[in-house]
């Protein structure tokens, strides 16, 4: 059983206190130099959590789900993960947008057979990236579920003045560029899908179930000018990529051997082709420009493989020099996975 | 079958935007007042939302789940007054700060069960108090839900700095006042759990499901500079007292004859005392005050229920005369409800 609403909230308060300062004069001591500059008035404990934004700043909001049994499986995923990607998910949003992040809101409802020890640990990954990049939990909701776990992250930052990197941007002649490698979740999601082993992703391949949000990246891209448009890939390259297009209304080619794909297995073999085109959850950014491009971002490095075009839709260029149509085959959260 | 998330998100974004003009000149018309002077850059459409908060204010965020067979049951509320209450719920908290509420952004997920039509009355109901309130829904998520519905809105709002008003400020000697009636959706509710007939919220006690979040009277004491700690009622006047105890350090006296209950059923009886004192959802404004306080704000009548005390713990003083202890017995939405 977990704790009764108001214990749970009493709870949250006090591991959130502990992980990131939420005091009267502002957020904590940063630890990478992202979260600075938004001070918490007021946080878990009110009818609103109260922020100041720095001045000369616009404000960015964004919120994703983790659903159990359509974002995570309890058997196949430790809690510790399964928190953690919950945050990387908003904080990857802010990442896409070149912005700061500055708080995070949990609205999380648990059924009645939710052991402690999980809430204990789904809080201890939250909060450990949390805590890495100065973004503390500053609210929420809880409930209990009839059934299952159900996780929506809300995270709130902030962008200097008419800044943000929009979807929108993209232009006939840029080229694509992509930070890190594509497919090392989806790999590891295969794998699990084929064991019959219960918590896999306690194992070696956890680190694809860790995934790191690109926010030094996307600040540096939006810093040095540099960037047209840009996404996160949290739905699969073909999918993200073909919201670039519909939202600068161009297309684009793409070659098949310039995609970075993520090594795996024991012989650590690159992943299939298919995986790092349409693999989701691996929270690299896709961003165009016309201009140099420095080879690594934020420590990561970046990979050009592709171009945008004028003629709409995507194309793919294969080994052989042939180049046939690319469909966004990405995750559809609307079909029941993992 | 509901759309598919691609198809929804399409079709909320058109909803919307022909609910309250989101635009890159900001928001729509302003039809009561609230929600001026935020700008919403960039709505549904991007990783993240971009907004101008106004100058000198602070930021508000709250977030609250709408959970089938928690905070609803499909079979006893249209999904009209579902989608309303949604809403109501964030904007109830911002009222509860004092604050101006400039957007929503809702994270839904649906079952393959939910038909279209369900969806669609769902969006109206919450576009009408989008509407009403000029609080546009300016981003969110979808998902597919493996059962049921699951709905989590965000409201950010602002407030001009340092003038939020907490739960922490009451003090000892001041008077407790609450706007409005309390216990019409408890009354309701428990009428529809005797009921054998289905989707009764139709009926004529459809008004205590459709509840009006304080905005203007919220706005009116924050700046009137009147109120000292302010909480809205959504967990039931015992539950959300306590609140404004425990954080404020004091206690409370309240007397049973002064709270104003809400009038039910074929005669218009008075709800028993009970529901007035525990029943959940009633999103009025209970606010504590040492200074004069209006006989209405917003149009909505204010009554005096009682005083806070020095000496912890919350009493109830009886038409006789007799003090007891009042225990917070509200809403637990920890335990099964609908």
């Amino acid at each position: 059983m977990p704790l009764k609403e108001k214990n749970l909230i009493r709870h949250i308060r006090r591991a959130s206190q502990r992980s990131a300062a939420v005091t009267s004069t502002g957020a904590g001591v940063a630890r990478t130099g992202i979260g600075i500059g938004i001070g918490i008035k007021t946080g878990i404990g009110d009818d609103c959590a109260v922020l100041s934004l720095p001045p000369g700043h616009e404000l960015l909001v964004t919120t994703d789900f983790s659903l159990e049994n359509v974002h995570f499986r309890r058997d196949w995923h430790a809690p510790e993960l399964i928190g953690w990607r919950c945050l990387t998910r908003g904080l990857s949003d802010i990442a896409a947008m070149g912005g700061n992040p500055h708080a995070a809101f949990l609205s999380l409802a648990l059924a009645g057979d939710v052991p402690q020890k999980w809430v204990d640990g789904f809080f201890k990954g939250l909060l450990d990236l949390s805590k890495k990049f100065n973004v503390p939990l500053a609210g929420g909701d809880t409930a209990q579920s009839p059934s299952g776990i159900q996780a929506d992250i809300v995270v709130v930052g902030s962008i200097p003045k008419g800044q943000a990197v929009l979807r929108s941007g993209a232009k006939a002649g840029d080229a694509i560029y992509v930070t890190g490698r594509m497919g090392g979740a989806a790999a590891a999601l295969e794998e699990f899908m084929e064991s019959t082993k219960t918590k896999p992703s306690s194992g070696k391949n956890a680190g694809y179930f860790r995934p790191m949000p690109r926010l030094i990246a996307g600040q540096e891209l939006r810093q040095q000018k540099v960037a047209s448009a840009m996404i996160d890939l949290s739905d699969g390259l073909s999918t993200d990529l073909e919201h670039i297009c519909e939202e600068s209304g161009v297309g684009a080619e793409i070659e098949a051997d310039a995609i970075p794909r993520a090594q795996f297995g024991p012989g650590n073999q690159l992943v299939p082709l298919d995986l790092a085109l349409n693999g989701g959850d691996d929270y690299e950014l896709l961003f165009t420009s016309s201009k140099q491009v420095a080879s690594k971002l934020g420590g990561v490095p970046v990979t050009r493989i592709g171009r945008i075009t004028k003629s709409l839709g995507m194309r793919l260029i294969g080994a052989d020099g042939k180049s046939r149509k690319l469909k966004a085959a990405g995750w559809e959260h609307f079909a029941a996975k993992p």
